[in-house]
């Protein structure tokens, strides 16, 4: 299922936004596929469609929905509420309609948020048929009595839902799984930059050589999520962790919400760079709520995958409004958020597990050039102490992670600590500490 | 053991204590035997008699004390220290006594509080024979030298020593405990307010079908509960829990010392009452003085057995003095504290563990018309987030309480959440997760 | 191995460090021997010899290093710096050398510590040959251009590492080890204090009888211990625990390091000293960073002995200078350090677990006389109390130090808790709660 290397330059992250700003995105259609296409184009992802009316554990994959055309017109003909101009005012999976309303037969099918009047909300309707527009609750009020001409130029009918995967393959089978959600049309935050981050780690990864094989999904949310893990239950007991991406545009702090495991390999790894990066941060216990981790953590799949965000859904005013838009994200947070993933992943790949080969009191480091020969009244660097504590620890059960963690000396000195004893052929790595690794 | 349906009307908890206030009560005789009367004329408890003798575990059950009359009178013939007006006055277990003192041969067996020197002490001699008088301080400083006539008409003779006990059935034979000495004279918060308050849970259970089978003691203090325990080891393996009852009047907040075993399931359940209670509260670790959990809690007993007051025993200045009367006690109170129990039947009654009968990722709770269909920025309600908490945490380990305390959803909503799933049969009940619950 | 009692009378702890000050001590040589031999002459210490060369674990014991004199003189004759004033001037390990330097020349061998311009500091060249002078800033900022005669009488060769032991044995073979390095030169707090106190822990100990052995090492630092860790690893099963001890003549607060293993019975005990002492203290996680508990310490010996120390290595500014003298050290501080590690003992001798003969409910203490007869308002004293603890506790699991933590009160109160219970048959004492306890 990998592709072969991409090489077509990629552009920033903040590009990536502006370009996949306008479309209008679903849970199925056109602007799924275009929005996987544009993926596809810059990292080599696989698109899989899956048809209506297939079952995918307790849900049913619904009609395809796409939409060319939608707006409220007045009685003298202007366009009042018009979906090319924002694709959010047309309630997502709207059936077709077309017809002459007045202002209180429209009513119930008008959305707003009083307490943003100038905002325009996202509202979806996806498996209950109706249709519906958003607006600002200013232009609401402005509404005059009167009749209005309406139309959706919608679709509703069979055909299949879209989502994209990429693996790039690493020496091992065990895999990082890393997901999210392309459905929203035009939000910048939720999802755009989800996306845009997870397509330069998946270029990033694709140049380097890998320990862990690397998964990516992009698939709608919730429905796409299990689509993805009805149709590949063989795989799921190679993810050694994961992560679901969103919300990484923002001005706010990292969060992170634990796995449902808890204090899995992703956990640990993600809480140890947070604290590494000297950035503020947030980590919060798993709750069932969110993005597809609600999935993958479901009991019954019950994966080690955890949710990393600058914002939480929900808790800031812009989310799910057309304040969500370009100017809402910048290229500095995003930068910030694709560096803190690449030192997620550089922890990944050095973490390991040695057994001290010669256990018996310290080994003599200075005739081994490890070590000041010179005691005394010398401070001792921080290093000559990385290399005890990674010595002392080496004992098969503790991770360069731990020991990190532990001695409170950043991981990169402790690896690099590791790496001169394992060269010096003072300890030597277990093979099989990543429980169920295999070379492949 | 059960006893029918008792449907006479109970008198308010404040009229309870203001009944049985006047009777001089002790570890045996008469007034403990009428007091468990009046207990049964309510919710008609069994009453057992342990002949004196009886060896009951290190114990020995003593000789009947029964008591008439009791003064001191000075040379005018005035009663000084008289057993009429307060049953306190006289040392508990006293010898029966008759002669004439100097006030220097009497002061011996004057017991006074200098600290709080218009207070009558309450003192008891259970176990070595002698007589004594409890006055105020006042009083004591007001003796001039003289002759003084001493009379206690008291009897200690072969007898017995009583108990009550009702049985209120559930759907399984688990017990829970109640249990609250009633060895205590005229003393209202230690622990008329307990006996009053058991009355009315017993009363409350009568009343309605429960799951689990409730055992009330009422018994004299230390000696009863070894006694009871003594004669009923056949039952401790169906006790699931218990608590004893004690101080429930006070205006002091709530403090719940823990069983020995420190976080059986009435341990849990009470802390989760009291933090959805509001109130403020304290809860302390097992210690092994206190009221009868000191027995049950003994390490070859070992029941999981928590004691619940408002004010602890010895905190409190009125705590054994004339000063703990039917003024130190309000019905506010004790409404307070009954409700605070009816709150933890309530939630051993409704807790549970299910199992996920679709655990592999969310069900669609919307066809089920358990989920708002619309989606977007409509904000999801407690209610919905608390199905997604039972769904994901139903998988045969954890208890609805354990539910409520990790999501922080009230107790009531998460079971509300758990019933409509299981009617919806997306989860279902496990029958045995409540260890050695047996249908009767 | 244990020889018989001294009864020759010891000095105080701070004559023992000015008796020990003068002498230049390394981890080898005529210094050495000569204070172990001092330590000899108060308790008794074996002095075991290891031949250099030998090879012990992965080191191998240096060529033994003896220095007669050594000084640096300006043109005029005059010896500027002199190792008769201060054996710290000449670097620790130092080869024989004799010539004449310019300034320039000699710069590189020359050692100071800019930020105490009055201070000598202590430099060791142990592995690697080389020559150097230590001496004060302001004197070498004070040195001229021009020509400098230089002599070290050193000696470097086939010699042997000594090292002193002594075991007080008692009536089990556990052991506790205490273990103190020797190889500084004139250093007063670091190490003179801990091995003037372990002298002085040594003496109590031999007169007395104990539960435990004891056995007392005093060998230079890492080398040492790792050579008697070489030769003596049948006896490691037999320790039970064990301290190493330093600083403990200066005026900073007690600060006790934990062991690898964290909390294990000396861990436990000596924190249950500190706490009960009163004195401030600090008590940090193992760190394989210190004294001679890196080795005992290391994961394949992994003994359980912590670093009982005042103040702690590298973190006073006197530490490994000439200001580590006689004047840091005093003998309150001195006296402090060996009354709590008396109190350490204490602990270990009397801690033991007892089981309940009687655990179904309280037995009746009164009629045994451990409990006052008289009830009611009288109050409870600690002591009664501390019988209930044990009681409850004595369940074959929970040691004295168990539940005089879980009580707060104190050991000794436990102690004679437990002491009593037991004359009274009440409780009878665990023979096999010590893992591995073999009567001798």
């Amino acid at each position: 299922m990998s592709t072969k290397q991409n090489t077509l330059p990629i552009p920033s992250t903040h590009q990536i936004i502006k370009d996949l700003y306008p479309i209008c995105r679903s849970i199925t259609g056109d602007g799924l596929r275009a929005t996987l296409e544009y993926v596809q184009k810059y990292i080599g992802i696989e698109i899989t469609e899956v048809l209506s009316g297939t079952a995918v554990f307790d849900w049913t994959v619904p009609d395809e929905w796409n939409i060319r055309d939608g707006f409220i017109c007045n009685d003298k003909g202007d366009r009042i509420v018009d979906f090319r101009e924002s694709n959010l005012h047309v309630v997502n999976y709207s059936e077709p309609i077309r017809g002459s309303f007045s202002l209180d037969e429209l009513r119930p099918h008008l959305h707003t948020i009083p307490d943003q009047p100038d905002a325009i909300p996202y509202v979806t309707s996806y498996y209950k048929q109706t249709w519906g527009f958003c607006l600002s609750h200013n232009l609401l009020k402005s509404l005059e009595d009167g009749q209005y001409t309406v139309e959706i130029d919608s679709s509703l009918e069979p055909g299949s839902l879209s989502y994209g995967e990429l693996l790039v393959p690493g020496k091992t089978d065990q895999e990082i799984l890393v997901s999210c959600h392309c459905c929203h049309p035009s939000l910048a935050n939720d999802n755009l930059s989800g996306i845009a981050v997870a397509m330069h780690l998946a270029r990033h990864l694709s140049n380097q050589e890998n320990r862990f094989s690397y998964r990516f999904i992009f698939a709608p949310g919730t429905i796409g999520a299990i689509a993805w893990l009805a149709e590949n239950e063989d795989v799921l007991p190679q993810i050694a962790g994961g992560l679901t991406l969103a919300n990484l545009g923002d001005s706010g702090h990292f969060n992170y919400k634990r796995s449902r495991q808890h204090d899995s390999l992703i956990d640990n790894v993600v809480s140890l760079a947070l604290n590494d990066s000297g950035h503020r941060y947030g980590i919060r216990n798993f709750s069932p709520y969110g993005y597809d981790e609600r999935q993958y953590c479901s009991p019954g799949i019950d994966l080690p995958v955890g949710s990393f965000t600058r914002s939480i859904h929900g808790t800031f005013s812009e989310y799910h409004t057309s304040r969500d838009n370009l100017d809402f994200v910048n290229q500095e947070s995003l930068k910030e958020s694709f560096a803190l993933l690449q030192r997620v992943v550089d922890i990944l790949e050095h973490n390991s597990v040695f057994e001290n080969l010669n256990p018996k009191c310290e080994p003599q480091l200075g005739k081994r050039g490890l070590y000041s020969t010179t005691g005394g009244f010398a401070a001792t660097p921080d290093y000559s102490i990385a290399l005890l504590w990674v010595l002392n620890y080496s004992d098969g059960t503790q991770s360069l992670m731990d020991i990190s963690v532990r001695s409170g000396i950043a991981f990169d000195t402790i690896v690099q600590a590791a790496n001169r004893l394992r060269d010096a052929r003072l300890i030597e790595e277990k093979t099989d500490w990543l429980a169920g690794e295999n070379e492949v």
